[in-house]
């Protein structure tokens, strides 16, 4: 299941990346399930990660390897997160690193692994080895889309975006791909994204840039409220476009190429919503007029993962009282009942504390008829303003995780 | 659905507490839906309530009445909350206490109102006023099974708790009801609850007694996370036991009287966790060997409202790598993974950060296949502890939100 039709969008080729896929068995046969991105020398790169404490073996492994040099591979594996494994797990994020490098000619701190899947079990190495093999030997730049898709696992559609703008007469690309449906609240990047450009961009500028397009986009979705083991988001600058290097803030390509790696950003982290596991409806949640951003937060995110509300929400049924409850046990220190107004869309159902005088069920029945529905908060208190993305919880939601083991 | 079969108990009445019980219509048709207790003079009376900002009109109403004069009457209707209603609903609550006042002559400070069912709609006074008439004539000491079903709304079972013991020569009766099956996580005292002690206790002494007992029982349950805006709960001593008035813990009735209390108020909250929406399983989350109980409590809460570790348990799927991964996004300052030990029961899944050497899926399964489980944590800091009660998350939950609207 999944909100709205899926429409095909073109990725560009990025010039300086090469991608590579291939089938090998790790959980399930006959589905693409090892992904590797070959890097251009020269290319700066940048990731942000979950914040779990448990974090998977691979994104400890790939922190480490993303201090020491730049990257020129990032390879992928689904089926199997290589999550909660411990000293072998680690071990076996190294020697997967290892293989790749021998097989490339490589430095091995070079290479960037991720792993998504099952949490728990340990990586089968002899069906990942011969997928590296394979991967390499159909790698290739306008594979973004078979990418997008050897990434998937319980998701039911890829997730890809891609802006093309001109910048002094130059074409310059900005594509990426995503993965993700269930166990997405991302706390730093999502569970696993890739994006790149072929503008140059000093390091620490792109580092920068992805903290803040993360924060805006990635991690103000969620779906059950979940933080994964394993989100890793990468984004990586090939400089094969002929314009000058992005130096900071003060470079005239700065602004333009923000705007395009958020637009691919936000795109891809609305994407994972929409094909959230059971998802039937596409939740915008505003908070504004707040103290400030922290505090429209906690009542953004009390709201889109009360259960109550989200299964309002999958039966279409205007209860704002549900709405309003979570508003009023949201945990931040000042809210004034008075002074807060909630709106379905453009109908205003609460205001003053109470249902507004103009509020009619029929009304807020349309709006929760649609597909995609915004939740509009203000608080009458300052102007401050926050946004986070979720879906419903449906029947498909138990079913999914509780029939399968994802 | 609820966990376990029902057993009944025994509510030994409270001499000076009489109840009475009307079916009035509020919003079905053939349910007893107006609960009246009568208090006897001299009886002292408090209370502890919802936390949540948009908290109802009779909670608001409650709150002042109690601050003025002693109890002499709780007035309780469901099928309706007369939350979110606004300055009529306020007057409403007025309305209704003023009818019983006048009615039994009695001072309408004196009388507490409770409401709950379905939020944002208007009391339906001409329904509930002959339902006040109606359970006066009704009163009665034997009425608390009566009462206890009463006070029911989407609940399968009712709850109720007694507790008697002997205190030089005399006999000290505690009983209970409750009620509740969604919208719980209570903050400060459940959906609803009225216990009785016919010892005679300090007002501040009791007051003491509830905060405690409440914190630990009630507030230490949660089914969905979300806090209902009409949480209450009751506590009366009518001191016609003949002992000694309990000034405080140097009263020699304190401890027994204490503990006796604390048994009811446990037994009522486990069962409102067992009838929870939807519930199959009854689960018992441990964390211990923390640094502050604060913390302890937040790792806890995580992991009793994960969605994935819910739904998994409603599968009996001894998928640690849920709990782990809950463990892990706990927002907690100090966790140090290689520290954790997780249980399941005394099965030993978790240890240094990874799975246990020991551990077999057979042995999780073992455990995840019975109704009652208890998750345990260990965090490896220090020495607090605190227990948090839930349930899982099953199809029938999505069913009870999405399909009726309560």
């Amino acid at each position: 299941m999944a909100v709205g039709e899926f429409v095909e969008t073109t990725l560009h080729p990025v010039d300086g990346v090469k991608i590579g896929v291939a089938e090998a068995g790790i959980r399930y046969q006959d589905r693409k399930d090892v992904v590797i991105f070959e890097l251009c020398s020269g290319a700066t790169s940048v990731g942000v990660f979950t914040q779990n404490r448990f974090c998977a073996a691979p994104v400890q492994l790939c922190k480490q390897h993303l201090a020491n040099t730049a990257s020129r591979y990032w390879l992928v594996n689904t089926g199997n997160a290589n999550a909660g494994t411990g000293q072998r797990g680690y071990e076996d994020a190294v020697e997967s690193c290892q293989q790749l490098a021998e097989l490339t000619g490589s430095d091995v701190h070079s290479i960037q692994p991720f792993s998504t899947g099952v949490i728990g079990e340990f990586l089968p190495m002899g069906k990942l080895v011969p997928g590296i093999k394979q991967a390499l030997d159909d790698l290739d730049e306008k594979n973004w889309s078979r990418g997008a898709e050897g990434i998937l696992t319980t998701d039911t559609r890829i997730k890809g975006a891609s802006v093309q703008f001109n910048y002094q007469g130059q074409l310059i690309t900005v594509t990426g791909i995503a993965k993700g449906a269930g166990m997405i609240k991302p706390n730093m990047a999502t569970l696993l994204s890739f994006i790149a450009t072929d503008a140059a961009v000093d390091q620490a500028v792109l580092q920068d840039m992805l903290h803040v397009v993360a924060n805006k986009t990635f991690n103000r979705t969620t779906i059950d409220g979940d933080t994964s083991t394993n989100d890793s988001c990468m984004l990586t600058a090939t400089g094969r476009a002929q314009t000058e290097l992005v130096t900071g803030p003060e470079s005239a390509l700065y602004e333009p190429l923000f705007e395009a790696i958020y637009a691919v950003s936000l795109q891809l982290a609305t994407g994972i919503i929409k094909d959230g596991e059971g998802a039937t409806k596409f939740v915008t949640v505003e908070v504004s007029e707040g103290k400030d951003e922290a505090s429209c937060l906690e009542v953004a995110y009390t709201v889109a993962h009360s259960p109550l509300v989200k299964t309002a929400l999958f039966a279409s049924d205007p209860n704002w009282g549900r709405i309003l409850a979570a508003v009023g046990r949201a945990p931040v220190d000042e809210l004034e009942i008075d002074r807060i107004k909630i709106y379905l869309d453009d109908v205003c159902i609460v205001s003053n504390g109470a249902v507004d005088a103009d509020y009619r069920e029929e009304l807020g029945q349309r709006v929760m008829d649609q597909d995609e529905i915004t939740i509009r908060i203000m608080l009458g208190l300052g102007t401050a303003a926050e946004t986070v993305w979720t879906s419903d919880l449906s029947h498909d939601y138990v079913k999914i995780n509780a029939e399968y083991r994802s």
